[in-house]
């Protein structure tokens, strides 16, 4: 079911080249897009509502867009699902306190005063996908970060679904502190929070995943409000020496594989039998799983297993993917964490399932897939506020390097930078 | 020259909402760019040489795209104008260090370990636009926050200008730590950039501004690679009350519109009489500018002074427009500072001229423009780095949440992921 291969058999620099390259952005425009965006910007709700009635098949009228959530919807949960729902908020929270980044304004020198100062985004919206892919975890994720940094207006669109929401995507996003719902999807909605309309307010960023037309709304729209990155399909990066039992890598392989057929298993073990013991547990997992059919299709077509000659390799190979996820189900793992370079996130050691991350950690599960995790990092508190960078000089800081800016807006031909200064000391 | 107006006045509302809303992201596609994307994606240092011969009508080949550069360069410089560009970068280096995101990975609770990792990117593209836009001042604080970072290769590009490049060019980069220059320019510079040719290695991100197809181009492959944000006309807000000498904030203006016929002045002031004086002090200080014609153009089309009803009512006006430099030329700019919120620097007290922020204080120039300082930082160290969340459970901690993320997992549909944690207990 899975393919195993080793790092010394012929084409295999090639074939995991060819795994790794899997970010493959679309250069050309989506017309259909384009129009939906200059519909919007020009016609307001009434285009939104024209775009969900055709897209979607769903007849709303401006004035019921938005969405009152039942203000008892909390309460109304199961107990379990509310505790664990509870948890994880908890939880989440605590870990983005901690990321929330914090501003100074000191001085540095006699006369000089310099300082970063953070301050959060006034209003930023949160897409949250239809169907099956509304996840009250997601909405955890993207809006307690939010929440914890500040912002005063957190606004919630997803496509229509009837006048009401799941129960618990309202509780969800009751906990998570968002202040407004509307209940449109697609590049229509991308397009009311990125321009305002009469009843959807103008946000500063928007966030969470969606399907291609949402990606490229959000990626015409990047510079008019601030995006998050563009999501692709999960992937998860095992490294597995053989200390833990094959079964678990196999429990942690199905996890990955059962969201999508085009999620990704990528798993580098250090002997060629433990790899195969590894494959020859999956299908008694398989068995009573409702997702069994797409989990098998990812496996067999985004699934691998490669044998490296050693952990020092499985390193290099997990550097040149940069996985979403990447689990550590070694001896040592810390001992790891030294050379990884590019990751999501990593969980370490062997009871430390991708799981426990996607629900309770703490850390943010959205993360950076396709490779971005080279460049990317998780979603945190960090993205919902700004810098602003603050300097104060006094007279005599100004006449110390009156001369320095001279000579370089000579430099560049900017005579009345120069003079800006010199008019000072005159 | 600049338009003088009350916030009183019939229309002002309509008026300034209009000098605000300045940020016009242009949705459709740039057929041509999208054309050189596919080219250089498919054929390489051959299409980036096409494209140069064509665009900027100089001939490369692709075995000379590369420029060496004089390793005596900065002993070449002139003495004043050397030590001008090493104050310049030792300042902006310290300020960088300050700014430098750390890391952490500590035990939370009983079992658990969790943490956020900083690393930096691999390999980064810095763009520098040809012609007088080449300013030295730009690649120190370009290249610098990379250096900082710990970027193992940063990589400057520049439209070509014969084979070499002016000594001052040369200089910058050397202080700043590029490591190699290509002297292509436009979307093929971008496109090499982002998916690397023969020669051209591929990078992890692209900053630097650049004309309207260089923004395209950044903008199409955003999400291959990461870009810092779209760069527009530079702009400043003045705040002054009447305390400073009106022939400074003049001055400052002037310092602003010497950039370019399309940057915007807005000054605040808190009385007619003064915001006269700002005006009528213009004249005399433009004689002698060699930009005159490009400063007077600028006033006359995109300068506006303000007559507001009291220093709340400016900072309330200073809000909405988000500047990129905020200058305070009041009695005591610390007590603004609490309540202004959008801004990408602000320059406090009237010792303080933009001019300090461009060259030497420390802060990046590279700062949002357009009111985009509503959800965009100055560009910064945390630009070149990326973080990875640490998150690691022994069994007790595994045990202690497993409940949770099996109630959670079982609400989300996602059958294996509460396998993959009961496993771990059987």
């Amino acid at each position: 079911m899975m393919q195993i291969v080793e790092t010394s058999q012929e084409g295999f620099t090639d074939l995991f080249a060819q795994r790794s390259a899997r970010n493959a952005v679309d250069l050309g425009g989506e017309p259909l897009v384009e129009q939906i965006l200059e519909d919007v910007n020009r016609r307001g709700d009434t285009a939104v509502a024209y775009w969900t009635q055709k897209l979607d098949g769903e007849v709303i009228r401006p004035d019921d867009m938005e969405i009152v959530p039942d203000p008892g919807c909390i309460e109304k949960l199961d107990p379990d699902l509310r505790s664990a729902l509870e948890t994880a908020a908890a939880r989440i929270r605590a870990f983005h306190e901690r990321l929330m980044p914090t501003g100074w304004y000191e001085t540095t020198e006699p006369g000089i005063k310099l300082g970063a100062r953070i301050t959060p985004l006034d209003r930023v919206g949160i897409y949250v996908p239809g169907g099956k892919a509304a996840y009250p975890s997601s909405i955890l994720m993207c809006a307690i970060p939010a929440s914890v940094a500040g912002v005063e207006e957190v606004v919630m669109v997803t496509p229509p679904r009837g006048r009401h929401l799941p129960l618990v995507i309202e509780a969800a996003a009751a906990m998570a502190g968002v202040h407004r719902i509307f209940r449109v999807g697609g590049a229509q909605a991308i397009a009311a929070l990125a321009f305002g309309t009469e009843r959807i307010p103008r946000v500063d960023k928007v966030v969470g995943p969606g399907n291609r037309f949402v990606a490229e709304a959000k990626r015409r729209v990047y510079g008019l409000v601030d995006i998050d990155s563009v999501a692709g399909p999960s992937e998860v990066c095992i490294i597995a020496d053989g200390s833990v039992d094959p079964a678990w890598a196999a429990a942690d392989a199905l996890a990955q594989a059962e969201h999508d057929e085009a999620a990704a298993v990528l798993i580098l073990v250090t002997s060629r039998d433990y790899g195969q013991q590894i494959i020859d547990a999956i299908p008694g997992l398989l068995q009573d799983n409702p997702r069994r059919d797409i989990a098998a299709a990812s496996l067999e077509t985004n699934g691998l297993v490669v044998v490296c000659d050693g952990l020092d390799q499985a390193v290099d190979l997990s550097n040149q993917y940069a996985p979403e996820h990447l689990e550590l189900l070694v001896d040592d793992p810390e001992a790891l964490l030294e050379r990884l370079r590019h990751a999501g996130a990593i969980f370490i050691g062997a009871s430390t399932p991708e799981a426990v991350g996607d629900y309770i950690a703490g850390p943010n599960h959205v993360l950076p897939t396709q490779g971005t995790a080279r460049f990317y990092s998780p979603l945190g508190t960090g993205d919902f506020v700004k810098r602003t960078s603050l300097m104060s000089f006094n007279q005599d800081a100004l006449a110390r390097y009156a001369g320095s800016i001279a000579r370089l807006a000579d430099e560049e031909g900017l005579h009345a930078h120069r003079e800006s200064v010199l008019i000072r000391s005159k």
